[in-house]
């Protein structure tokens, strides 16, 4: 197995700087547009061989470091009753947005056997690739699983997330609990299938600041950190957006923190600490741009980032759909020749 | 006049600390909602009596310290020939995004008497209140209007915007330096018309990183910020999202810094430097909550900024359009007690 991205996870020196993207299984790639003709994202989370080929798409594309699974953060919230549906151009349309502490308390208890899909889905990964990479597993964290479930979808300003927050201590908190086991037994069943590598998704946590995520974000972070940590995976904590509550999200855990671009990924690790990794941060945009714009952004990163042991090359949020492909496979190998120390 | 706006942007000690909400008049007001009614938003932008109206109402029902001229940030560029209209919901849609130099250079160029109707609304006002508070005149920055230009509307990633900075130098160039002479002569034109304090709204610069806000965007700023203060009138320089570019902004300009929530409102003073003003930063969704709460995150605000003079206290962002008008009067009422020195 080319293992330098868990290498780098604990810290370890690698021959080479690891690189994966989020969303690189994604529209942007004209091979899954095809799968996507016939099938819609749903069909193919839930068909293993399917998620499996989607997921493996990027690393014969480009030989990327792992092979992230192909999966939507909303669907473990399905096996707790919770309808929804994945619009295009918009995201997860919730059909009841929760808004009493009755809707808490009458969300099932998860059970994992219930997203046994996504668990095959590593295996069936994990075979087409020969092992060749690791798999990388991963959840939303509870506040941006939350928030879509108070918004009723994706939102700007996340006024009803904060208002459930603010204002009716229950609602949140118990919701929080819910989210909080339900992500952490969703991230150890991903590793017991086979994840060599995991990532919590609080994407949208950079809507708050410090206090309001050390007050209600951060125990429930650190409980499903912890918890997945039992399984001896190492784990990714990322969040958009987070220049402000970096040392915040370090402190609730995490073997490396992901970043967007809008940080100095050096002033950042420097903030979370060299005793942990660091992942991201080429802006997304980047990569819609002509190769010596690409690769002065990528020898930025690069240079920011040497001399520490622990840095995952990737992008600072997903990659955007319309990316030419040809310039992802010049990032990576790029990122390849360049980050050899 | 009360005169505490101005003089905490001279960072001069005031009698107590003075306040105005970003669209304090707005639509949680149902005083706007009924004038709303009757006409749309950009009738009542072009009719000085409507706009000095709604500009009026936040002074006369909750006592803040400035009137904020009623207006929307595309307006100036009517008079450059873009088309555009405003949805409800969404935004300002642009009719013809700009992607090529031909389009930029197609601009009409800037007329400042086609805006007359700002400059008698703000004569208006002044009558209508007597001159008993400031008025805020105010533009959006280069950044701001360019991606409204670029992307046709508001994005989540500026992709287009970004692609265009990223790579076709002219276009972006030739852009800001239109965008730039635009707001700095909008911005003397409403001083000369009576506007005590001056904004630019550079909303979502925070949207880039150090070095491209650095690049692409800073000169632009700066020259904007230089221009219009040739009036003598004192510049608040606002963005969103600015934790990780708080030091270039202020090197663009401006008296006062505007910041949103995420920041520590004291670590971002001692970042922009206690020889300017700062202005913020209460979260708009704790408008959203009971009165403890709201003096709760107002009282760390307050505590946050006392001891030097020049705060400014405000939102971090707009009000929101569900909060309760009584929150607002509740929030001034308490800042000017707690505030006074």
């Amino acid at each position: 197995m080319r293992d330098r991205l868990i290498k780098a996870c604990r810290r370890q020196r690698t021959d080479t700087r690891p690189i994966w993207l989020m969303r690189q299984a994604g529209r942007y790639l004209p091979e899954y547009r095809k799968i996507r003709e016939r099938y819609d994202v749903m069909t193919i989370c839930r068909t293993p061989e399917l998620a499996a080929m989607v997921s493996s798409l990027p690393v014969e594309l480009f030989e990327v470091d792992a092979a992230v699974i192909f999966a939507d953060i909303m669907l473990p919230l399905e096996s707790l009753g919770v309808r929804f549906r994945l619009e295009d151009g918009v995201g997860p349309v919730v059909a009841d947005r929760i808004s009493s502490l009755d809707q808490v308390r009458s969300l099932s208890s998860f059970e994992p056997s219930r997203l046994s899909f996504v668990f095959d889905a590593i295996k069936e990964t994990r075979r087409l690739l020969n092992d060749s990479v690791p798999v990388i597993g991963f959840s939303g964290g509870p506040f941006t699983l939350a928030s879509y479930l108070i918004e009723g979808g994706p939102s700007r300003d996340f006024a009803r997330t904060k208002g459930v927050m603010f204002g009716r201590g229950r609602v949140w908190t118990e919701l929080m609990e819910r989210l909080s086991e339900m992500a952490s037994a969703y991230l150890q069943g991903q590793a017991r299938a086979g994840a060599k590598v995991l990532q919590l998704f609080d994407s949208w946590v950079g809507s708050l600041n410090e206090a309001e995520y050390r007050e209600y974000v951060l125990p429930y972070s650190r409980a499903v950190i912890r918890k997945a940590s039992e399984t001896g995976v190492p784990l990714i904590h990322f969040g958009v957006d987070t220049a402000a509550i970096l040392e915040c999200m370090a402190e609730a855990g995490g073997d490396v923190i992901g970043v967007d671009w809008r940080v100095n990924i050096d002033e950042a690790w420097r903030r979370v600490g060299h005793d942990r990794g660091i992942q991201g941060n080429l802006d997304p945009a980047v990569l819609l741009s002509e190769t010596a714009t690409i690769r002065r952004h990528a020898e930025d990163v690069l240079r920011r980032t040497a001399g520490f042991p622990g840095h995952i090359f990737n992008l600072g949020h997903g990659v955007l759909p319309n990316t030419p492909p040809e310039n992802v496979k010049e990032l990576v190998e790029y990122v390849h020749v360049k980050g050899a120390t």
